[in-house]
């Protein structure tokens, strides 16, 4: 099987939440890709549904080994393999790593705009959301420093949720900000929860560096979430791996995930992420490729075509983000203007919090055909919306 | 593909909890079989394996539809499909209702001996356990009406977990019991969360019935987890269904397990459960059938090789639980010895609470051939034993 990013693959009526749409729309939201996974995992999980047996299963060394083969050789960080354990999702661990890490009515301190998930993680656990915005000087976003600093010294401020590369501004944060970040939070004794799940994916020349990897203080005070379900658009796979040096803090978050029921592996878990990260290499660079074309598809064409939008430069994540204030700053009415008109269905910014009511997201990852339709219609659904406006 | 029982699968290195055993080991313990599972499941996830697309999933009304089938063709009670929510498994479940029907501090009532893990629920948790313990009669387990009535009406006591059919014991409980339990419960506003996971599992002529089928007043003040895991040996596929026939507590169950992180299906969960309740009927006949006989070869083994124990007569699930007071009433110093001696690895019933001390359980799903093996064993220590005793 050739790796293949062209295929117009029909996901519709296959159950998919990104593909849950009428007839005439086209999907651009959700972190999902429309591309095939790579021929490893495929072939990984044609021999577990073979072997016809489905019970109980532990997680082998090899699973650790093949988490630390692929940081070691993708990212020049080999965590220790003890430091490691297996869990369900991201997601589910961060909510756990929330109830055990932090007290109720504490401040968990987040970036806005930031995934918006994380509030859920936060808010449904009885906690306080507290956000040093990210700060946006003309297409580039950046920490206000001083800002970041006299939050986490907040008595009540006891987490920080770190997203490394930064969904959606798509920002990877260099070494030099991680170990500041880190800094300030070892000062104010604020533990740091680094969701890297967006790591793999960066622009060729762009590497992401992993926040524990950036010296000791970051190690020894972080928690760090990674998978491979975005790299290798396998989000149903149900499976990650949290991974924190210092035993104490290990010890808080492997009972939690354990009360949390979050460290069982279904069948097809283990031999998938041992097969994406001992075999998939290639397709992921390949698939980064792409991306990264469809990305400068999308900002050419956005240039020509659409000047008053102003795509923010960022070389990680499939998920481009598009300064829309020059024609509304309620681009929720845009987005849901664009998707009834043109059936282009992509995510307004206001979820993420922060300044994202001025902006749009949208997932480049599908084929370049795709795209193109993609684009068209957004161009006409915001000609249409400054006419009517 | 025939269904087959007497192939004797090597599931040694697998990453098999049940399996991750000596050499010399034979493992009888957790409740996993040792038969592969239906026919028409493995094909669903081969066809879902060939798909090469695993991203996010909602659960489709196909799948509702499917548990609603299953449970009207096998027990005689449909469901409907509002009441039922996905979830990614039972002991989970457990826990969120757990967290969401009482409070910290609360008893929840248990009928010791039972499923170990259901203490994990409530202790993890900061609950209390209060059991009312089901009383032996010469071989045969019964409720104390009178204590449960008492223990049920402790102000502190809000919930209930039931386990229909009972493990370890094997007992079906009947319609007339299931209704006392119900009127005992709603009296004294006590919520019923009914385990059948076992329920599928039961000999011919003594099939069970589903807590909230029984009566109105079950149905409103009950929450029921079922699922594929023990009935077609798929454990890992992560897969359940939690019914709540009353809307507001519905609303509660369902809060608490998406904040849980519990409500969103694996690629292979939904395929593969309706696969199993839309085409896996006669497989689960004929596995009933074989483990009957099972059952029965067991049982004339200890009565002519070990008639010092006396087997628990159980006509549901899998796992046969045996007393071992003649022999001793420390059955963990037993089994620990059973397994050094012979390397037959059973289940010491101490963990279970109640008289559990006085038992051993022994997981009987598997070829004839390997059972036979672990009788001969089990005769075998049983004698060592008496011999240094």
């Amino acid at each position: 099987m050739a790796n293949n990013f062209s295929e117009m693959i029909d996901r519709r009526h296959t159950n998919s939440v990104k593909w849950d749409v009428k007839d005439n729309e086209l999907p651009m939201w959700v972190a999902d890709m429309d591309f095939r996974t790579a021929p490893g995992i495929i072939k990984a999980f044609q021999d577990k549904a073979a072997s016809g047996i489905f019970g109980y299963e532990e997680v082998p060394e090899a699973y650790f080994e093949a988490v630390q083969h692929w940081y070691a050789t993708e990212h020049n960080w080999a965590p220790n393999t003890a430091w490691m354990r297996f869990v369900t999702g991201v997601v589910p661990t961060i909510s756990s790593a929330v109830r055990r890490v932090s007290n109720v009515g504490d401040n968990v301190l987040v970036q806005a705009p930031v995934y918006n998930i994380f509030y859920n993680s936060i808010v449904n656990n009885g906690r306080h959301v507290l956000s040093s915005d990210l700060v946006d000087h003309d297409g580039q976003y950046a920490i206000d420093w001083d800002d970041l600093d006299a939050k986490l010294a907040d008595p009540l401020t006891t987490m920080m949720i770190l997203c490394n590369p930064h969904n959606p501004v798509g920002k990877v944060w260099t070494a030099d900000e991680l170990a500041q970040i880190g800094a300030l939070a070892a000062k104010h004794h604020v533990t740091v929860l680094s969701d890297e799940i967006h790591g793999d994916i960066t622009d060729a020349g762009h590497p992401y560096t992993p926040f524990a990897s950036v010296n000791d203080v970051n190690a020894q005070n972080s928690i760090t979430c990674v998978s491979t379900s975005k790299t290798f658009n396998v989000a149903a796979l149900h499976a990650a791996t949290v991974i924190v040096p210092n035993e104490a803090l290990r010890n808080v978050v492997d009972r939690g995930i354990n009360t949390d029921e979050l460290a069982e592996p279904n069948s097809f878990a283990i031999p998938g992420v041992i097969a994406a990260y001992t075999t998939g290499s290639d397709w992921v660079h390949a698939m980064n490729a792409q991306v990264t074309a469809n990305k400068q598809t999308l900002t050419q064409f956005i240039a020509a075509q659409l000047p008053e939008l102003q795509v923010i430069e960022g070389h990680a994540t499939y998920l481009v983000w598009i300064d829309c204030r020059h024609v509304t700053s309620d681009t929720t009415a845009l987005a849901d203007f664009i998707r009834a008109k043109t059936g282009l269905f992509i995510t307004a910014g206001a979820v993420y919090g922060g300044d994202g009511h001025d902006f749009i997201r949208i997932n480049v990852a599908c084929p370049a055909e795709r795209l193109q339709d993609g684009l068209n219609r957004l161009a006409d659904g915001v000609h249409q919306f400054e006419k009517q406006a």
